[in-house]
C-alpha cells in the first residue's frame, strides 16, 4: 500500500496510529472475547471509555466543571434545531452572524421555530469572503443568545476574533476547527461539533455546554432534544454511538501525546502557512477568501479565476499520486484542502510539491 | 482467545465473520489506501456501501417502492418523539399499546407532545407479563395512527399477532427483533429500529417508511426532524454515521448468505425453544412471561421466585465460564439471554449445559 494523502473535508483523516490500533483491538478488545462494537454501554469496559474521552477533552479544552461535556447524535444539523428549542426565550431576539453555507442553514432552522432574528453580521452580499474584526460587530443586548459558527468549512474563512457578547450566551457551532487551535471555553456558553473532522467518524455530536443554561429549556420540547436529559444520565440516557466515543478517545489520547492543542496548533498553522504560501506565490493558484480571515483548516483555492476544466485536471491527477478529497464543495466548486489535525506536516509538503509541478506543467 | 458468547441485550453480539471482515479492511479500504471511518460520504466508495445496505434490507424484508428506507440517528429514543412530531393529525387521538418499558416510554414523549391518547392495551397492571392476542384489541377508527413496540427486551414478551387497524397507520418499534423473523412490512406504514441488536453497532437508526404518509408534517418541525428530509436526499441530508451503515451491509450480506430471514427466523426459533424447554424442564430456574408472548430475541427467567443471591452466583459463574451478558436489565432484575440473529445455535446449547450443571450444583 503506497502513502495516500486524504485531503477530505469530512469524515476525514485521523491519526494513523489510531486506526492500526482500532484494528488491533477490533475482534477482540482487551481480551474479553468479543469487540467493542459488541459491547453493551452499560458495561465496566465501555463506562472506561467514555469517561476517559470526557477526562481527555476536559484536560485538552480546560474545561471547568460549570460545564457538561456530552456525546448526542444528529451532527451540527440537529444542533442547528436543538440549540433554540432550548435555548430561545420569548420575547427575545436570537443573535445571528452569517458568515457561510452552515451559519445561513443555522439560520434557516431559527426561522423555522418563528425566532425574530438579530442579524449581527452578514456576509452572504460578499459571497462569504470575509468576517472581518467580529469583536466589533454590534450585539443588541436584549438577545436570548448569539449564534456563530466558527470555521467556514465550504467557504475556508474563521474567525480569528470572537464577538464580545458579554452576558449573552454565545453559542458556537465549531464542527470544522474543534480543538485544531487554543480557544477559551469560558467566552462560550455552548460549544458544539461533529466529530468527523478533528476528532473521530461521523456519528457523533461533541456538545460542551455551561450547565445553568441547560435549564433554560421549557417543558415542552421532548425528552431526548433536551440538553438536561443528556447532561443527568452523563450521555447515558439511551444507547450511545459507543465505536464513535471510543474512537474520540483514541483521538484524544493521541492529541495529548502530542503535546496537547498548544503543540498542534503550531503544526496546523506551519501546515497553512505552508500551503497558502505555496498558494499565493504560485503565479498559478489564487485563494478564495481575505487573507486575514483564512481558515487553517479548509484551505479552498482556485487555477486561476476559475478555471474549471483545469481544476477537474488537477483533482483527477492528484488522485492518481496519492492526494485525494481536493475538490471544492459541490456548493462553490473550485479546490480545497482540508488539513485537520490528523493531515501530517509532511502531507502538506507532498502536495505542495505536487501543486509546483502542476502548474510548471500547466 | 478461548469462545466467549455474548448474550448483550444491545449493543450484542454480530456474526463473527462481519468483525473478522471489517477488522482486515479497516486500515485500508479496498486498496484506496485509507480506513472507510475516514471515507468522505459523498464519495462513490461510500455511496456502494449506503446503496448496497439499503438493497439488502429491502430484498430481505421485501420493502416495496411505496416505501423509503432510511438511516437515521438517535435510536428508538429519537424516534418516540420523530414520530408523533411527523404524524399526529390535530383533532385525532393517537393509539398506543402500553406493552413493557419502551412502548411506556414511547407513551411519556406522547403527552409531552399533549397527544390525546387511546390506549389500546395497558400491560402495567399485570406487570407486563402478556400481551395477548393483539389482533382483538379495539381500535379508535378515529385514530391518527397507532403505536405498538414488536418486541419487549426488558420484559420478554413479543407480539405473535399484530393489531388490526384497517386504514389506521401502524407504526412499530422493532429494535429488538427486526429482521428476526418474517414479517409483511405492508402492514404497517413505519417501522423503526435502532441498530445495536441485530443489524450492527450502535448509532443507527433504520426507518422504513411509505413515502405518502412523510407527507403529513407540518412546516413547523424542524428539517432534521422531518422524514420528508431524508427521503428526498436518501440519507445524505447532512453525514450520516458512516461506518454504522458499513457494518449494516456487512451484517446484512451475511443474513443473505444465510439464506435470508425465513432461514434464520427457524434457528432463531430452534434456539428459543431449546432454551425455554431448559428453564421450564429445569425445576429450577423459570421464565417470567407468559409462555404464549414469550419473545424468541430476549429471554428473560429467574432462579425460583427470584433468589437476589443465587441469581448473581450465576451472572458471575456464567462469566467466568465465557457467557457473559446474563444480567437482566436493571428495571425488573433476574437473568436475561439475549439470542439475537448473530448469536449461534452452538452458544445457547453451550448455556443449556451450563444452566444445568449451575442446577444441579445449587
Amino acid at each position: 500500500m503506497s502513502t495516500v494523502y486524504n485531503f477530505n473535508a469530512g469524515p476525514a483523516v485521523l491519526p494513523r496510529s489510531v486506526i492500526l490500533k482500532a484494528q488491533e483491538e477490533l475482534a477482540d478488545y482487551k481480551g474479553c472475547g468479543y469487540s467493542i462494537l459488541e459491547e453493551s454501554h452499560r458495561a465496566k469496559a465501555f463506562e472506561e471509555v467514555i469517561q476517559a474521552a470526557e477526562a481527555n477533552i476536559r484536560q485538552l479544552m480546560g474545561i471547568s466543571d460549570d460545564y457538561a461535556v456530552l456525546f448526542l447524535q444528529g451532527g451540527a444539523s440537529m444542533q442547528f434545531a436543538q440549540v433554540p428549542m432550548n435555548l430561545m426565550v420569548p420575547g427575545k431576539k436570537v443573535g445571528a452572524a452569517d458568515t457561510g453555507e452552515w451559519a445561513h442553514k443555522a439560520i434557516k432552522e431559527l426561522k423555522i421555530q418563528n425566532a425574530d432574528i438579530d442579524l449581527i453580521y452578514d456576509g452572504s452580499a460578499n459571497h462569504y469572503k470575509t468576517i472581518g474584526d467580529a469583536s466589533q460587530w454590534k450585539i443588541d443586548p436584549n438577545d436570548a443568545y448569539v449564534h456563530i459558527c466558527a470555521n467556514n468549512t465550504i467557504y475556508g474563512t474563521e474567525y480569528q476574533t470572537f464577538p464580545e457578547t458579554g452576558d449573552i450566551p454565545l453559542v458556537a457551532d465549531m464542527s470544522s476547527d474543534i480543538m485544531s487551535r487554543v480557544v477559551d471555553v469560558n467566552k462560550f456558553a455552548l460549544i458544539y461539533a461533529g466529530a468527523q473532522k478533528n476528532m473521530g467518524p461521523s456519528g457523533v455530536t461533541l456538545v460542551i455546554i455551561r450547565k445553568d443554561l441547560a435549564e433554560r429549556c421549557p417543558a415542552t420540547v421532548p425528552t431526548m432534544l433536551r440538553y438536561t436529559t443528556h447532561i443527568e444520565k452523563q450521555s447515558l440516557f439511551n444507547t450511545p454511538p459507543t465505536f464513535g466515543i471510543y474512537i474520540i478517545r483514541l483521538v484524544t489520547d493521541w492529541m495529548l501525546a502530542k503535546g496537547g492543542i498548544a503543540a498542534i496548533q503550531k503544526v496546523n498553522e506551519a501546515k497553512a502557512e505552508l500551503l497558502y504560501n505555496a498558494i499565493d506565490n504560485s503565479g498559478f493558484f489564487r485563494g478564495t477568501c481575505d487573507k486575514a480571515d483564512r481558515s487553517k483548516m479548509n484551505v479552498t483555492f482556485r487555477i486561476g479565476d476559475g478555471d474549471e476544466e483545469l481544476e477537474k485536471k488537477f483533482v483527477a491527477e492528484a488522485k492518481a499520486a496519492g492526494f485525494v478529497g481536493l475538490k471544492g464543495h459541490r456548493a462553490v466548486g473550485g479546490l480545497r484542502a482540508s488539513i485537520y489535525n490528523a493531515m501530517p506536516f509532511d502531507g502538506v509538503m507532498e502536495l505542495v510539491k505536487f501543486m509546483k509541478d502542476f502548474a510548471s506543467k500547466n
